[in-house]
């Protein structure tokens, strides 16, 4: 292992945080609210990036794909403990634990919350707990790709363990190329819905917030009821149709921009991606009719729902908990779905349930016609064995994940539907669940250990669960 | 499609079917019943049978594999409509959907009931209720097969798609043999289960039924409150010891009988089980405790509930549906799991899960050190990686179909506890689940619809999930 320039990372990650939090001392500056939470934060974060930044190897550059996992992992644990630090010198969290879960939902864009009433916490806090979101959609890893000079097989490895989803991580040659398009997407993507949230009237701090946590498929909001509590029905479309566009694959956003419109829209799992919504919100909309005053309240609520649990961002415009169990059911299924490879969304992403689907069928031609050839295609494309492989293996480990998580947190005794659903719903950065973690709950129910047990669930589904598990392998520390 | 050989062999089973009714038959003269419910489908079971047999081909005597799934497929739903028509004659249960969720649930060795009181039905009837449980335990192919005459490759097609689990299925060169010595076992435990439940008091027709019930690791019982409702310690264990037995793979007994003590003790697969059963009941034991009077009611009960629900037996001490969230969770993760592969049990095996969570650590290894030979090992045995492959395609075509059927059935609006574990239960072949399907309840409330899709799931998870896709798959039915 590399020590020396794992620690060179970090500090530079470090360095970038503490830059990020500028932002929200700004708005506590500007709202007249105390700066002093972010000033310490911000120089614990520089005390200790400095000296590690000072010591970059000169020698020994090597990076290969172990030390990847570890950096990755790493990052996202020491920017989770150390952005918890806000919270807990604001007093906004008291406990360091709590703190820790909220800021790991909001880098995991998993928007899971402890607090039991968001409204009266300072507004420099709470952008910060939505900037995380932002930031952790996209990723940090690829934000300083984005700014800093780097060699291209090193950030391949950071890239890997970052994206989500089984995707090609390069759009151009250069890597840093292909980061700074995609975060220049990103930005101008998340200014577009700014600027329409403030057309339908929205104040600018609620339209900032709300778009950042949009973007990164989050769904942490400043109303303890979500986007309900707006009761802005033309707010509530544009989020909807956002959280289904950061639920894309953004290398398609590059082939529009390029002008490869086609390309663009062939794309097989753009096409399952939006039939499953339109079916979803059909399903729903015939299963809750009798629950809304008119046919356009009934489709944006359910198409809201749909939107925001696909794209596993987690923003709610009604209490599904109360709905007929076919349309919880339906809830369920797309949780566990998710969204696009390489978009800012969780769960296990709609390529590799197609490819599960795909396969599924192939194996069954397989046995009738032993002698037959028989490949999996996706895009067009067979794809190689391998990648059918390890797509088992991927749901195999998700669902032991969710499983040995639900085991571990049922000790505190929640019903058997909160528990599920909240390992669920942590593991896929969906964020609300059902039962006591439904859209009008929060996580502030579960015990230190249970919390800790849902933040690493939170890492394992962002990271799409090699790099924790590496992590956290013994072997992974041994001297080779 | 050789459609003679496959009505040929309809016609035997069916035979055999009405054979097997001489038993109930017998049961309701004894007791005073009538007999006409058993008399008329017999008739009707050797009207359709003869003609069959007569029909026998003496050229074409071809069997593929093809053939050999479709035969199983179709045995299975076959018997089912036919050995519904009991109770529907009797007035047992008055709605044919009813009786076959009944009949395919006591084949597949389910024990879901529909039947909301179950003291007041004829003797007859349930005796074949239970029957059929121990019909199906040990497969009616494998019937067959010990009684009548067969080639061994013709006979292999039908083995591998009725013994449930990736097991070696010939234990001597002969199948017939095999089969032979395998129903000889099975009879021999059986026996000694009724004599054993006969030394604690209990009267013989409770006796045989019960056993009957365990030994296809079925669950049916013709008391309402299950096996709780004879307030007999001894009894409760000896249901508990045999259950657990009857999860362990018959070739072990085999082993046994020849002497080859060590051989069957060194059995990973036995080993891991004991291990889970062990650390279930334990984990169990604590959590409930306070709710026994004394350490050896609790013991007895833990032990009895993780031996019926691992084992997929479904016999129920306690209602489980009153404990602590972790005691449920542990229940249902063995509900899942299963018993060993080779015997009568449900769930997807202990050997697969085995196999599932070492080749998981596998990857893992692979990932790391992508130039190391790494392979996953059970009984010492390397396996195949065809093996591990369709072990994990397994998983998934078994994640699947349970949420599909959970989805089809969560129409009815149930909860979604019940709906999710109703689900699993029937895939699994446990019986009982959680909420409204909880061991004091029952599976009545659910539309025919569900019940149709819950048969389904039973039949797919007793037979492994193939025979059931195939038999469905329109290409089956197109010529070659």
């Amino acid at each position: 292992m590399n020590y020396r320039m794992l620690g060179y990372l970090f500090g530079v990650l470090m360095s970038i945080e503490a830059a990020l939090l500028l932002l929200p001392l700004l708005t506590a500056a500007i709202y007249g609210e105390s700066v002093l939470p972010f000033l310490y934060t911000m120089a614990i974060l520089l005390g200790v990036a400095i000296p590690l930044i000072l010591l970059h190897p000169r020698k020994n550059l090597r990076f290969f794909a172990r030390e990847g996992f570890v950096c990755v992992a790493g990052t996202w644990i020491l920017l989770s403990l150390t952005g918890a630090l806000p919270f807990l010198f604001s007093g906004a969290i008291p406990s360091y634990v709590d703190a820790v879960f909220e800021t790991v939902s909001g880098f995991t864009t998993t928007g899971a919350t402890v607090l039991t009433s968001v409204e009266e916490l300072p507004r420099g806090i709470l952008l910060w707990r939505s900037l995380t979101h932002w930031v952790g959609g996209m990723g940090v890893l690829m934000f300083m790709l984005a700014v800093l000079p780097s060699d291209n097989s090193r950030a391949m490895h950071l890239l890997r363990a970052e994206v989500p989803g089984p995707t090609k991580g390069k759009l151009v040659p250069k890597l840093r190329k292909t980061a700074l398009i995609l975060y220049g997407i990103y930005v101008a993507m998340t200014l577009l819905e700014v600027v329409a949230l403030l057309l339908t009237g929205m104040p600018l701090y609620d339209a900032i917030v709300s778009a950042l946590a949009t973007a990164g498929t989050g769904g942490f909001s400043v109303m303890n009821t979500s986007i309900m509590g707006y009761k802005n029905p033309a707010a509530e479309w544009i989020i909807a149709i956002f959280m289904f566009l950061f639920g894309v694959n953004f290398n398609l956003y590059f082939f529009l921009l390029i002008g490869k419109v086609g390309n663009a829209l062939r794309n097989e799992e753009l096409r399952i991606y939006a039939i499953v919504t339109l079916l979803a919100t059909g399903v729903i909309l015939l299963n809750t009719r009798g629950l809304f005053n008119s046919f356009g309240e009934g489709l944006r609520t359910a198409f809201f729902q749909v939107a925001s649990v696909i794209s596993t961002t987690g923003f709610t415009t009604a209490d599904f908990n109360t709905w007929p169990t076919l349309s919880k059911m339906v809830l369920l299924l797309l949780m566990l779905i998710g969204a696009s490879a390489g978009s800012t969304a969780g769960g296990i992403k709609v390529s590799r349930a197609t490819i599960l689907v795909k396969n599924a069928g192939r194996e069954l031609r397989h046995i009738l016609r032993p002698r037959s050839v028989n490949v999996t295609r996706l895009e067009g494309v067979a794809l190689p064995e391998e990648t059918v492989r390890s797509t088992s293996h991927y749901l195999v480990l998700y669902v032991l994940t969710f499983l040995a998580g639900a085991l571990l947190i049922s000790v505190d005794g929640a019903s058997l539907e909160t528990t599920l659903t909240a390992s669920l719903a942590c593991l896929s950065n969906v964020g609300p669940g059902l039962g006591a973690v439904g859209p009008m709950g929060n996580f502030a129910g579960f015990s230190a250990f249970s919390k800790l047990v849902l933040s690493l669930e939170m890492l394992v589904g962002r990271l799409e669960v090699l790099p924790m598990l590496i992590f956290f392998a013994p072997s992974t520390w041994k001297k080779m």
